[in-house]
């Protein structure tokens, strides 16, 4: 069953905890056991689950992704948003999560969040979700 | 349904566009709703989904792993591809996809990319299709 | 059909080859022909495929992103291990393999690994199987 969603992301950098919206999906689904595909069609944001207790790790994993790929190297693409591109691809635009008892099956840490690198946008998150 | 295409990378490291190869798999496939899974069975090359639309983008993304992951650094491995299991590695060997209408459901920008890091070479790519 | 397995890691950091693990699995789901899907519930940890042959390139792995993402540098998020949380973002908690005859459809060269950035610890694999 597939959905989509769109999230405004607030910031050029930014990540956006999405783990409620794709719960949401999922009860909209009434699959109880299966798994969910979520799927990003942009190619300057991407899709990541880590921690989102603490909100200095979101900060961690920008700030240092910054420091790797900084806006202010030079690059070949001359829309200027080059950086934006490279981190995305190094994240990855997708993730699959585990569905049991009707909800995300995750571990007690983790959160799915959407990786904004050239917003403020409204962006699209596709959900493809495949019962037991 | 399980399909194989190789594809022969021009250099070094290159990103080949695969999409209309992917499409190809799933026309033969007669699966009009579901998902493809794309995976490549090497250890120094990986997949991933980005922009195909602006070259330049491509060519960021190789110039920064560059940066980031030197061949001309020093390593272990004495086979002397080091840096192409690591950027494979970072990136990742594998993309899922949607398919709609028999098509492949992607963003207006994106494309799928062998990515190449250790080539010229005959890369296999593996391609799983399952229908709803 | 969904397997829980757990790994007790080593050290800080080491990739530990968990490919006969999800033999197992696979063997005991009696699924000859698929897919299965391999997830980390842990948010400093992740899950790659790469050369399990020579651990050289194990090795280099670890010392590039160590490299890029130093211990020594200063972050914010105060429990002091938020290179393992940007390490395993990075990377991906999760992957995707082919079942063919019962068995992993892997390229010679891969194998499966657990990626620990802040061990040592024992650390939980999730691992669901569908067969077509």
């Amino acid at each position: 069953m597939f959905f989509e969603f769109t999230v405004s992301t607030p910031s050029k950098t930014a990540l956006v905890d999405i783990t409620e919206k794709i719960e949401e999906c999922i009860k909209k689904s009434n699959i109880k056991e299966g798994r969910c595909f979520i799927f990003i069609p942009h190619t300057t944001a991407g899709i990541i689950i880590n921690e989102n207790y603490d909100p200095s790790v979101v900060k961690d994993i920008i700030n240092t992704l910054e420091k790797l790929i900084p806006w202010s190297a030079s690059y070949s693409h001359t829309e200027g948003n080059a950086p934006a591109h490279i981190k995305s691809t190094i994240l990855g635009n997708q993730v699959v999560a585990f569905i049991q008892n009707g909800r995300l099956k995750l571990g007690t840490w983790q959160g799915i969040f959407l990786a904004e690198f050239d917003g403020p946008r409204v962006r699209k998150v596709w959900v493809d979700i495949i019962g037991n």
